[in-house]
């Protein structure tokens, strides 16, 4: 077994809940004993291969009441709050294996929290309940090929209704882990005319099995084509027939919806960032003490090197802290009162996971481009971090014309 | 009056000290209503031709019941904690002329934290109570032209025992408004063989009218030799005697307390330095909306001025969050519990703070470089933030170090 | 004498002038020599009461044959092409006083550019001829403070004929060099109607004795106001009238003489800072080699340090080559063929200036922000070199736009 | 056929080779008509299966005359010098596929270097002919996984004699291409207790159908674990034996070849990079106008993007001519003379490249991090950019210590 030996969190000034006290060790030492060791396998080799593996350890986190921490606890869950789960969140961000292991991995996550809130009682019997239980998956078809995904104003595809059903044509791609899932939420125009853009979409629930479905492929990304839950498909709806009941929440609800699932959404993946960087910096920091330049001098007595390692962990704190602080608000306020908020970490910590990884990665040296290191396999798929959901640039902008906005509505 | 409109705080998520959602907006009403106006006077004019508009000030910040906030109720202050004062000196911070006003200003304040610990009842009735009051300034003799100040244990000043007085000698520079004030605190080796060199140095308190003492000059900083309060002094001692009775605290005891007086020290600078980008991010977006490129079409539509003031302001934002944990961290458990949190804020800050700076005067053009707008004085004498109490590189080293001890220590 | 021993130009690669390699060590140990010593009393000192012993070396520079290099034979000069005078220009930005010294300094040099082009024969009897011999000195009026320098078709001044004259009335500021100056051009608009914004401004030669001028001050920039040719003017114009041959070129040739006048001027601004880099790695260097962190560890064995040399070191000579190409592409095609060349160097080399004059800085500790060496007069001095001539985000845009010009122009 | 639109190179400014002037646009075309058609399928799909129709281009490449560029025209080249070979190489920098198809490729040209100048008449005829002709490919066996790169003295390899045979044991990894070559020139020591380290190994040529060699496996570098010549070999050496006359130079030369070697492949490198950046940026344009963020604004016309491309031009304008005048250098005085400029260019040049690809990136959005452009490949296989041939932090040590001996040398 791995020791985690870099822990830069002083938990007590962070939290006083005594649950986030109690989880972070025992997520921590799961995730090192039962995940770490099965990376190379699963992440590197067959994912598909490896899931019978990645199931019994599903069983073993629920023997250890460990299973699910974003459900309630009638759910089979933990019942965390937004700000609880957020350390979950990181811990199990430290391994790729982390969150699905725990069955709170995007997208299935922001799908049942959707689901919880929005779904019909039947929806919810039918895939919600075995979504929650870990038994299928979904997926969560929204960007297009064709269109910027940075304003989602500008969709293509259309649901249009036909007597008691809905008739979907469209190209998405982007939509992760599509292979293998049994159903996918879709974003459509169901009123493309509408004056008010922000109404013209809606969510509807389409089983994989549909013959109007196809998943063309699984886009390969950073030469990785990926399979199962580890892929991000292209695909095609062609006169793609569901009935209405299909629907989650309204009508013309699609972006109130979307922007809904962004906020909790946000914070899950701000808090895997940080896990990830923590990561790297447990790497980098035994690299630099394990490799020797000349006999009895190593990498981590060099000053550029403990420039990275101080720079990492410094900008780690604080980007953890601001996440918790938009988790906080969140909870108290609602995804829509922590807009700018939610805009803001998503371009700080995406850049400093970016930077955090770079570093691990030189201090590697040669190593440090192999796949023997967890590292690469970050680098790679973590380089999206910076564009899906918005492009940092738009972030910024958004975060910036809110600010102005302060100075002239006063004017 | 001019208006503050910029407020990133999210002061409810910050702290839940009533106390501070009261002063907090007391002390900016107060800075922005007589403090700004007074600044081209003071700060480009003349310092010193300026102190009777300053007192008066003084007085009404008595009346108001906000000076010395730093202070015990007892000894006229507001008895905040530190945490609580962070708020404050965040806010006095957004004008230069802020802490002075309000009696809490470096290397004032610290002396006052120290001897009111360590100083003798007579030094603290003749010398601290006055100080207290506003009546009369101190300064602090520690660096040294001919040595490293990144490192305090190189030391040449000595204070050599003969009967009943200590017999000073040593040369001194970065004597922080030494011009004008009534003493100095020195830091001299009083046993500069001990084996051990953290027990070499004493702290002693030398009255500024002492025949051995001499200001040899005003510092010219960046273009400006200042005066008063306003300036950095070079200063000799020359067989300067003083009785044994004015040593802080015990002889040998000169680096512990420097390290004691370090921590608040850091959270005052730190919070400062935020509130100067407060005001920078401020006058930013002012000049941004203001200047016109084209009729119609002024700076604040460019995107790259909207960067700008998203990068200032989230950084600004998790600058803040991360000072205040440490704060409170030494609130809790002291300044050397929290030593590398205390050199983390050091780096982490005064770089979030030349950035933002010189963004500021980037968008000013012209009108940036020029003492017409405030931002000219911070960037030139804020320079030194990143190289005062050490070097960036000596903390960056200092934290690296420390989060590698903990591999190594398992080891 | 100081000992220049940082050289890293391999001039033999750089040009095959046999005149740039005699001039440049020729160049550098006149500035070594007799300008460094000097710069203490002339730049932090007084300018003005240094003139006689500045004027004392022209006459050397005179003497040796290095004086006006810019400048035809005839004229007194040495002839030198715009790329030999750029190799002489890096040299004598090194000090702050070298381009004055030698009568090559901004804005004079321009003027002379232009009015030996452009004046009448008058003009250049009168005005020309004592200022190429550097026995009076003149400014440049162009910069608003009311309208963005980026663009100089926003420009309020006018000048209306009146008869056989021009009645000039406008506000300028930035007019470097006004006080002491005997003469101005002034940038005014003499057709501001005309539908071609670039037709509707003039370049007009005014007197300075004029009583429709006014200095109305020397705008303290960044902590120093300035004296002499050590300043920067804020000027008015009020019903000032000069006769109709005042007039440089024709008359709506103002902007195309503003660009003309641009493109060498770009080069003499970028190899002066390309000096100024040099004399700040210099002074880098030595700094670290003398300043000890502990007896026999000196700041120079620090790797940070070596960073930022090698980082300085690499910059500063792929910045060298590019400005010569420029001057080379200036010389065969005009400057109008080299717009983008001259719109890229200005940014790309300020950017490094700021950036080595920053490390220079921190390299030096506290003395670094003192006055006691020259780094503190550029990094406040030339802070303005990243805004000046159109801020750099402005030369960035231009160069985007040309480049993606090349796509669409074929479409 | 593609059509490249951007190209920033002033090439009469550059070079005044008509060679390199008629050249350059030959291999552009050749490259846009015949590599960017195949990249997909050589690059993403399989190299191996690709082969015959990379063979088939290099047929057309001899028929135009331009194959293998670096040659001398008596063995089938164009006799270029280094510097016109370096035109030349940046435009084949261009295409993954680039070099490969006209021969060039590293380590093949290294290798043809080497033993052009130190192989035996023996070892020429059966290897270096073929060679030259394209009928074989080579490795070059250096690096070791324990030992770091930075510092070839650290070598574990070892070459012991016995008879006329040398018995060679050791580990290598990061052997480019060894996965279908015919020998590989092994780095071992031949007399490991030499007292000067840099005496301490030799060169020697080992043919791979040897049965001590095995290639232990294609090393996944970046998720891609390549085949053929795209991929990286861990190998290994068993006691395998090779007749002394297999010996490159002399016995103890290995690492005086190896700094030999260096030089023009540091060269053959950068201008291979700086092709990549062209094409980077050449997409990022294309993309940047295709792209529309609302209907009729592009990504173009936003100026972050234009600030990326701006600086992308500027940085790669400069590095370029960096590279060309150490190229001059080299072919002038000898690599050795050029050892700082070398080392120069590699920290400098590899930095541009990873900020290009990753900005490219960017502007493509999602599109990016797939494989459906070309930037995705080099993302992850020039990450190694900073890592091989000595990390870019040992170079900026190598010249910062090179600068400050300069002046610690006349002391």
């Amino acid at each position: 077994m791995e020791d985690l030996r870099f822990k830069d969190m002083d938990l007590r000034y962070l939290s006083n809940s005594t649950r986030v006290h109690e989880l972070v060790p025992a997520y921590q030492s799961f995730v090192q004993e039962h995940l770490y060791p099965l990376e190379q396998e699963a992440v590197y080799g067959s994912f598909k291969a490896t899931l019978p593996k990645l199931h019994a350890l599903r069983g073993l986190a629920k023997e250890k009441g460990l299973f699910a921490p974003h459900l309630s606890e009638k759910e089979g869950g933990l019942g965390l709050s937004l700000v609880e789960f957020a350390f979950v969140s990181e811990v199990l961000g430290m391994s790729p294996l982390g969150h699905f292991v725990f069955n709170c991995q995007a997208p299935d996550i922001g799908n049942m929290e959707l689901m919880h809130q929005f779904a019909s009682k039947e929806l919810k019997e039918t895939y919600l309940k075995p979504l929650q239980e870990g038994n299928i998956r979904s997926c969560f078809a929204m960007t297009e090929p064709q269109n910027p995904g940075s304003n989602p104003v500008h969709l293509s595809t259309t649901a249009v209704r036909d007597g008691e059903e809905y008739v979907i044509n469209g190209h998405k791609w982007f939509t992760t882990a599509a292979d293998g899932a049994n159903f996918t939420i879709v974003m459509a125009l169901t009123d493309p005319e509408n004056p008010n853009p922000y109404l013209r979409a809606s969510m509807i629930l389409v089983p994989l099995d549909n013959p109007g479905y196809q998943l063309l492929r699984n886009i390969p990304i950073m030469g990785d084509v990926g399979e199962d839950y580890m892929s991000h498909g292209e695909v095609k709806f062609t006169d793609c027939r569901v009935p209405i009941s299909n629907l989650i929440g309204k009508e013309g609800a699609g972006f109130a919806l979307a922007q809904e699932r962004l906020g909790p959404g946000r914070i899950h993946h701000c808090m895997r960032w940080i896990g990830i960087c923590e990561r790297a910096i447990d790497l980098m920091c035994k690299r630099a003490l394990a490799r020797n330049l000349d006999p009895g001098r190593n990498l981590a007595s060099q000053q550029t090197i403990q420039n990275w390692i101080a720079e990492a962990v410094a900008s780690v704190k604080a980007a953890r802290l601001m996440v918790l602080q938009t988790a906080e608000k969140i909870e108290q306020e609602g995804a829509k009162a922590a807009k700018i908020d939610i805009s803001t970490i998503k371009f700080y910590v995406s850049d400093i996971l970016m930077k955090t990884l770079d570093r691990a990665i030189q201090v590697h040296g040669a190593l440090g481009v192999t796949d023997d290191t967890i590292l690469s396999f970050w680098y790679r798929h973590e380089r999206g971090a910076r564009i899906y959901d918005g492009p940092d640039e738009v972030h910024k902008s958004v975060l910036a014309r809110q600010i102005l906005k302060k100075y002239t509505s006063h004017e």
